[in-house]
């Protein structure tokens, strides 16, 4: 069981794009099975290495993942799939799961493939800001190409077939990991994340189903793959998402009309702590850099750079902190070279 | 009704002296009468108006106070009143009372005099640091003076007699301002508080009687005047000082070694927020600055100047804010100007 090689900065993280202060990043995934195997969940050990290699094999001749990283799941250390999945490249499920199973990981970290996670492929794009539509083009001209050298599971009747029957269909996931403190401070968030729902897309954290809501951060995605098209569901999403943006940017300005001055304070004093701190936790990190992300959106410190704030969040997370580390470090050693890291990039 | 001017920086807040880091000052006031008037709570307006002329008289013609500024507090505004208060010039029961009544200060205020307080005396020394001797030297030198112009209320059996029977005898209070955030932060304050009333000292506020403990500061005086010499009441309260003292260093000690980061994260902080917040409260100020200068005196935060903190502590509370500002200031205006003013002291 060897160390991966730490990654480098994603793409993703950049700062870039359209409205990136409010919508950290999109993503696009997409859920796809091979004729001829059993789904992942009921495939024997075998068959599921059998399909890694084919899929393995199919991708060494494409574009966009020929040069791809790929890691055996099964052959990493606990450490290294906490950190994939702090960098959003696996999913939990992927992590707890045993066997011959894996991710290949594209250049920048924009496209990705996982291997026998709950269905055979699952194809994700990701950019920087409030791109669905490019994460949508990134994907499906990867799917393209597997479905001329591999067979896709599709039916004409229900379309794309998968394990689990609510990713049947378009088998499409969109998201924005959108950010949202105008909303929160000014109580409005509950009323926003209830017409959310209401239209049929889902809440989440920050890292998906199941995760905790952290730093203000929402994760927004659609709940339908049947019926309706990949445009539609594209188009749903961005159409919401840009709603929501526009109700975060009132909320903002009412916020700097009612309380400048607190809001102001707020955003100073999590500067002046995470730039002071010298024992700090992920959960707090979160939440002062959601505080500096908010004055930099609304002008308050011009001086600070989105993406170092992206950079931030991602590389204080435990399993990162330890890859940055080269050891192991328990959560005391954490929360000191946690601080210490903040405080080196804040200097920056 | 005049406005006062703004006075300078007291010298007793200048950081020096012996122990000064853990020790802000030590005063020594005496209580006497004048034969011939009553006690001033007995007095008519027209006796407290010739006392008030027969003392200031007396004091033109002497060392220590001729320069002093003398101040009728019945002329001054509320917010004057406030701000003698705030620098420990006139105690709580001046600021309230109306008629003839005042206070001289000397020059750096370290010599001040009450007249027709409780007594129609009250002489008070102040010096920088663990001085309780030189403060009561400095008194003794204006009382000697004193008592060769005027006619001192003194009993060969009871001593100085003066107003309520707690003062008669020496009519000596001596007092030291301790900062003792080590004995809070391990919890043993609670002991040593009981242990010093015990030996009969009294432990109060950082405005004396009645006032609440702030910022880890206490204040700690004798309690008895009668039956024993003024150089035994200052023996016993240095004796116990000393002690008290040495307490707080192992406290500190003993807390470097069991929990230096965490000490040292929040002094760090404490540093990051007043350095950076833009509306605080005065309560908040205080407990900030103990947290700061608890890193300066033991050597976490090496290039913080004690005096500053001397400084910020005095000049953002709430009469002295509003004497700076030359105007009024509600509270939220005074949260406001008390970030801006603690922010600019620290960059220094």
């Amino acid at each position: 069981m060897g160390e991966m090689k730490t990654l480098g900065e994603p793409a993703w993280l950049s700062g870039e794009g359209p409205e990136s202060q409010i919508v950290l990043s999109s993503r696009v995934r997409l859920a796809r099975n091979l004729v001829g195997y059993p789904f992942a969940h009921k495939a024997n050990p075998d068959e599921l290495a059998q399909i890694f290699e084919v899929v393995r094999d199919a991708i060494s001749k494409m574009d966009g993942l020929r040069k791809g990283q790929v890691v055996r799941i099964d052959r990493t250390t606990p450490l290294d799939r906490q950190y994939l999945l702090e960098r959003h490249l696996i999913s939990p499920d992927l992590a707890n799961k045993n066997g011959p199973r894996g991710v290949v990981i594209g250049e920048g970290e924009s496209l990705g493939l996982m291997i026998n996670e709950e269905d055979h492929l699952r194809i994700q794009g990701m950019f920087s800001g409030f791109e669905p539509m490019k994460a949508w083009q990134l994907v499906n001209s990867l799917d393209d190409g597997l479905s001329a050298s591999l067979e896709v599971a599709f039916s004409e009747n229900w379309g794309y077939l998968t394990a689990c029957p609510t990713n049947t269909g378009t088998g499409l996931r969109a998201s924005v990991l959108i950010h949202l403190p105008a909303l929160v401070l000014t109580k409005q968030i509950s009323k926003v994340l209830r017409g959310i729902t209401q239209v049929g897309l889902a809440v989440r954290g920050m890292f998906g189903e199941g995760t905790e809501v952290m730093g203000n951060f929402f994760q927004i995605s659609n709940q339908t793959t049947l019926g309706l098209s990949e445009r539609d569901t594209l188009d749903s999403l961005s159409r919401v998402t840009r709603q929501i943006i526009d109700h975060e940017k009132s909320a903002s300005e009412v916020l700097l009309k009612s309380a400048r001055l607190q809001v102001e304070d707020k955003v100073f004093r999590a500067f002046g702590i995470l730039s002071h701190c010298r024992v700090i936790s992920s959960h707090e990190v979160l939440s002062l850099i959601s505080a500096v992300r908010f004055g930099r959106t609304i002008g308050i410190l011009e001086g600070v750079d989105i993406r170092l704030l992206n950079r931030v969040m991602i590389e204080t997370l435990p399993a990162h902190l330890q890859k940055g580390a080269g050891e192991p470090l328990d959560q005391v050693e954490r929360d000191y070279r946690r601080a210490e890291l903040v405080r080196g990039l804040l200097a920056k």
